[in-house]
């Protein structure tokens, strides 16, 4: 890639994503307004977790695939926010004690920690909630049979044979030792799952036909596998306090990456190549899907 | 009540109740077949969890409501199982350390004891999931309006304006001294959003307007009630054994109860007189109803 080319896909990135980090902050502030009763601090750790501080590539995502359909940007904003609230409320649980035990998410206390564990372990419940009652909203699209493909391919992405189960292969990552291809479908699963679905979710809303999501499916899947390289690769190399989390935690847990498996050099040069692959995937469209492509290469040349 | 209708009344609520357990236990079963892969401990925390032991109170509320309506009984039994995916869930993160600390739930080791923290709190999320699964799905309700309307209503029953809104009330209890009013908000958002929804989906399959369904909430209002102040009354006198977990933690926790605001007699009157407060509401209902009005009797007659 050319110098100039990446300064320009940042910059593209880069505006479109703070207009899309304030609506999803400004939404989720109105959407949790704190009621004046016992559940007061219930919502509180709902808007820590879930108010400031993302990069919010998710809901950047379905704008982008959105953008290709000529889609409305509310429906995609709200399918957004509902994405965020899965995203949030599986970091929230992440990071409890029994699982990653992480003190620092975003560059804050985690939940557990300015709250206490059993508010972070609600607070995460209700987030998981609030991302179906999001998507079933009239709000979010008009037809009924798009809300519900909606509800049901996020169940899909969020669950056992998605995030979840990624999350639990993760888990056991710590006591057995992984291949590549293991490593390569736990994390298709652990974070590739959610980020198919907000390409999928801008199909389902234009009702693209399923065997015509094929470009798209391939380009999810190869930013999905190239965005977890970046992270491994930040994991160890990062500026801890850019990231706003501890950093060094795979390899500390005795955990194998693609980093560790790969080397830092063979583990970049994969995840460029991912990147290229995954822009050749929408060589059918054309400046419609520059936001996409430059998202593609944001996606491995940020720095947290 | 005359105790020849208890009897009765017992033995229908019964017959048609081991009926529904059975179908719930297989429809898990099938549904949560054991991957051959790292994810195998998870589904099988979630079939511990979800399998055996439950008296399959929701399930079969969705039945009997159903029985009103003439609707299919395998719409019933997938919205049932989806209602007891989120109270099974819910029931798991309760018993967490971090939340009400159980070892034992339905006669067996609580999940996270079975298995361990981490692999409890995903079996829950996981289960959590898998209940907008089910209702998405088509095998459920062929017309997608009423699924969406279900997982609309579901997701307010289980989220911060219900189910796991009443559950951080629930954590504030041990250190606030909460009057009358103030436990009966709580238990009508911990326990009776999810039975008030078990009975509206019912008639949100039979498409029935809102305004037709007071006497249908009426009736759940009440038995939640009463069901709750059922189990207050069972935490100081019931069989733990037969309860099949640890009783008398209410009183130890400090925590107000229809029983510690009332007094096991006022309290055991409260609930006779909710219940026939409940089968009133059903007045407009022949024999079809009869059903409901046998679990209304049954809900405070129970042992566990």
């Amino acid at each position: 890639m050319v110098g100039g080319e990446a300064a320009s896909a940042g910059a593209l990135v880069k505006a479109r994503a703070a207009d899309v980090a304030a609506a999803i902050d400004s939404a989720f502030d109105h959407l949790l307004s704190v009621p004046d009763d016992p559940r007061a601090r219930l919502y509180e750790a709902m808007r820590h977790a879930a108010i400031g501080g993302g990069k919010r590539l998710r809901p950047l995502l379905v704008q982008a695939t959105s953008d290709l359909f000529h889609l409305s940007r509310e429906s995609a904003l709200r399918v957004g926010l509902a994405i965020e609230c899965i995203h949030v409320y599986s970091l929230v649980h992440d990071d409890l004690p029994a699982m990653d035990d992480d003190d620092m998410r975003r560059g804050k206390p985690t939940v557990h920690k300015a709250f206490d564990e059993a508010t972070a372990i609600l607070a995460g419940d209700c987030l998981h909630d609030l991302a179906f009652q999001i998507l079933s909203d009239e709000d979010t699209h008009p037809d009924p049979f798009v809300r519900i493909e909606l509800v049901r391919a996020l169940a899909l992405a969020s669950g056992p044979a998605g995030m979840a189960g990624g999350q639990m292969m993760d888990l056991e990552a710590e006591h057995a030792r992984f291949d590549l291809a293991t490593v390569t479908r736990l994390q298709n699963l652990k974070t590739g799952a959610l980020i198919a679905f907000c390409v999928d979710a801008a199909a389902i809303m234009a009702r693209i036909p399923e065997d015509a999501r094929k470009g798209l499916h391939g380009y999810a899947r190869d930013i999905g596998l190239a965005f977890q390289i970046a992270d491994d690769l930040l994991d160890v190399e990062g500026d801890a306090a850019l990231a706003g989390k501890a950093l060094g935690k795979d390899a500390a847990a005795g955990k194998e990456t693609f980093v560790s498996l790969l080397g830092v050099d063979r583990a970049r040069a994969q995840a460029h190549m991912l990147v290229d692959q995954a822009k050749a995937h929408l060589h059918g469209y054309g400046v419609e899907a520059d936001l996409l492509r430059a998202i593609a290469d944001y996606i491995v040349e940020r720095d947290r």
